[in-house]
């Protein structure tokens, strides 16, 4: 029994790390903890007392257990819930301000662009050199992609478990372009798109782009978008597309466990619904091995995968590549339509850069400085933030999804910090709806150092000013 | 008075040469041609016994001279003359066949893309390793642009009587890319746009990318848009925008002059609609002075100017530029929604190459190249073509127009020479409405060789057994 009620203390504080339970509600009562652990009350009654020794619990007199978060550790943050109901989207000028500021030396926490210092520079170096010396080969037009690109990242993808030949790749100007590619190739103007919530800025401004109508189905902080949820939305609506970061979600951090990619595939093939798939933090995975793309479950060919390097090797590539899977004719058409083709130079200093192996060799390293670079900001709100703040717990990636307090606006606290040159990213620019007032998004992809660190503690300074009403 | 009859000669030459006067047709009247040339009557009769001689004209018994085109020399194509109705464009598969074809080592005499012979591959090699080493200057996003690269820009377009700042200029993946982006910003979907006709197939497919409807106002050989048109379709019609190539239009190699440059500028002035300039064949004039683009003459920032490498440094940098005037807030939004940003790599080369002169040492020679290689191309198309056919006399760039006697089908030639690897652009791919049917487009960038001279006799002999009726 000692075993067991250990167990069940276990569970329930991972349920309130994950932000099941949030800082102050109350648990349920004693005997629904105990149908559903499936052991007895004396059992649940030890395990409470636990997590009250543990500082994750405290009893009220006649009121039962309630949630109390020990200082220095913080939740993550509730699956949102929300009547999904499709908007049309006119993504904001905020996106673009931010991108602007970021460049103007301030402490850079709002776009989730890695640092310099995170990147294989050397690398980048040496491979582009390769490339200039291959003069004639960079001078075509390279549609729909350099031969020697698509190869190696044909090699890639079936160690994910996705055959492909060089034949079925596109290369693009990164992630975004084949986002909006996909969405092109599938969809008409005011059709209606599932995607997740939270959602990452540029989605809604690829569906702005192309003029679409959003329903947001909201993102579970571990398990990624609610499947409930989007069956609701494809019952309800006549959804022409969904589009899912199945690895490490832009803003949450999530990873969908390989049983539900599975699910997810069968439920929009059932559905005839195309599946855009964005696997763009996918290689920065934190611990294990590399999860899997939703497009390894795909069996019909209905998933469009897309993909970049800009958060791994270089931003300034721009540089990507998608599988449309059986949408390949309209979407090489759309590519084509839009610029052409894809820069050769990049094309092959990556393929060089693939071949010769140096890509794996510093994926080792960003994977472990990435994990530590978010543990430590993740402490560091955790210390500096005001109570009832709650913070993603990433599987992967390089960003933090901080919910404050529900009267704190992130909008205020954005306008706050800005003035202080610090750039963060407010809440509501992750949905379409203003959803997300109380919370920001935090880049961790800088090196640790006493000017992030103050800026963090600057941070929780003003949500605590903004908690307590000034 | 021999000097004026052979004035007049010289003239009515020049009208027939131009396809004002085309083969086949009767000439004015003589007391119609003396009123015009305000000479006398005798004048006129001694001019047509002097064309007669040099084999530009047949006397019929009482029916007057009638044109006749000496062989191996050719007129320009008349200006087409059709009803202008604004039609959603829907841009065919064809353009993209045809790009895909080039790459199949047929003679590519499609694609309107320099060969590599013609391209400054050493200087572009020695400004890739240039750009490799500054590394660090690789990483970043660099939207709107890299400031080395605009800052390059801004000085030659002050050089052509457009002086901006490098923050007024984006850098774009390509011309097409910028057109693109130009449309967005001043149209929304349904909008009317006026075009030149005919038009290059990019110009189409943008419009369609962006789901707009179409006038086609017809383009001089010589002097470009007709002024007269575009007023009609600006008196008829709610033009959202006009989008132009100035100069050496593309297929038809016009080029307009100053003076309809500063009519064309103010009467979309006037009638407040926005002109989107594609300059990207102005370097490449073949006598006297780099022409002017439009934007030159622009007092109100109403002119889009759209420009790149891609005919001039290498295709495959995927580059270009553009100055929004006072659409810059739209433009600048919708690239960074587009695709955040132009690759770093190929901006930094470009810089480089333009900083220290090297394009400009290439161009003076590729001028000269591509003039010799058009008129080569124009005079093997005189020699090999049936009788009826007629040749554009481009003042720039590297493109022929050929139009073929009415009866011969340009698609029909373009089906036969692709079975015999010929490749080339088939007429109606340039107007939304079939219009070009007995017309084709001749990729004139490569160097000359027997394999070339071959395949225009062999295009020759094909629509000459078209003209049959076989």
């Amino acid at each position: 029994m000692g075993i067991l009620y250990n167990q069940v203390a276990d569970q329930l504080q991972a349920l309130i790390r994950e932000g099941v339970y949030r800082d102050g509600e109350r648990l349920p009562g004693v005997r629904v903890l105990s149908r559903q652990f499936g052991v007895s009350i004396s059992t649940v009654l030890h395990a409470h007392q636990t997590l009250e020794g543990r500082g994750f619990l405290e009893a009220r007199e006649r009121s039962g257990y309630f949630v109390r978060l020990p200082r220095g550790d913080v939740p993550e943050p509730a699956m949102p819930t929300h009547q999904s109901r499709p908007v049309p989207v006119s993504a904001r000028d905020m996106a673009l301000e931010l991108c602007v500021d970021e460049q103007k030396r301030m402490v850079p926490l709002a776009a989730a662009i890695p640092g310099p210092e995170f990147l294989p520079v050397r690398q980048i170096q040496q491979a582009t050199l390769w490339a200039a010396r291959r003069s004639l080969e960079t001078l075509d037009y390279a549609f729909p992609g350099k031969t020697v690109y698509r190869r190696q990242i044909a090699q890639r993808m079936a160690t994910l478990g996705v055959p492909v030949t060089p034949d079925e790749i596109l290369a693009t100007n990164g992630a975004q372009e084949a986002i909006i590619l996909a969405l092109r190739a599938v969809t008409s103007p005011g059709d209606i798109v599932v995607v997740e919530s939270p959602s990452f800025p540029g989605i809604l401004q690829a569906l702005d782009v192309v003029g679409l109508r959003v329903i947001e189905v909201p993102s579970h902080p571990t398990d990624g978008l609610s499947l409930e949820g989007l069956q609701v939305a494809l019952d309800q609506w006549p959804v022409k597309a969904c589009v899912v970061v199945a690895n490490h979600s832009n803003p949450m951090g999530a990873r969908m466990p390989d049983e539900r990619k599975r699910q997810l595939v069968a439920m929009l093939d059932n559905a005839g619904v195309p599946l855009i798939e964005d696997d763009i933090y996918g290689d920065l995975y934190h611990t294990g091995e590399r999860p899997r793309p939703v497009k390894a479950f795909d069996r019909s060919d209905n998933v469009i995968y897309c993909n970049s390097f800009s958060k791994t090797i270089s931003p300034g590539l721009r540089l990507g590549w998608m599988i449309p899977g059986r949408y390949m004719a309209p979407a090489r058409q759309h590519k084509y339509f839009a610029n052409l083709a894809t820069s050769s130079i990049p094309q092959l200093a990556v393929a060089h850069l693939l071949e010769q192996g140096g890509y794996d060799r510093y994926l080792r390293g960003a994977r472990q400085e990435y994990r530590d670079a978010v543990e430590r900001m993740r402490a560091a709100v955790g210390r500096a933030f005001p109570e009832g703040t709650a913070v993603s717990r990433p599987q992967g990636g390089f960003i933090l999804w901080v919910q404050l307090p529900a009267q704190v606006s992130g909008t205020e606290l954005y306008q706050r910090a800005r003035a202080e040159h610090i750039n963060i990213a407010p809440g509501r620019m992750f949905s379409t709806a203003d959803k997300y007032e109380n919370c920001i998004r935090l880049n961790g992809a800088n090196p640790w150092s006493a000017r992030i660190e103050a800026a963090i503690a600057r941070l929780g300074q003003i949500a605590g000013q903004l908690a307590d009403g000034g």
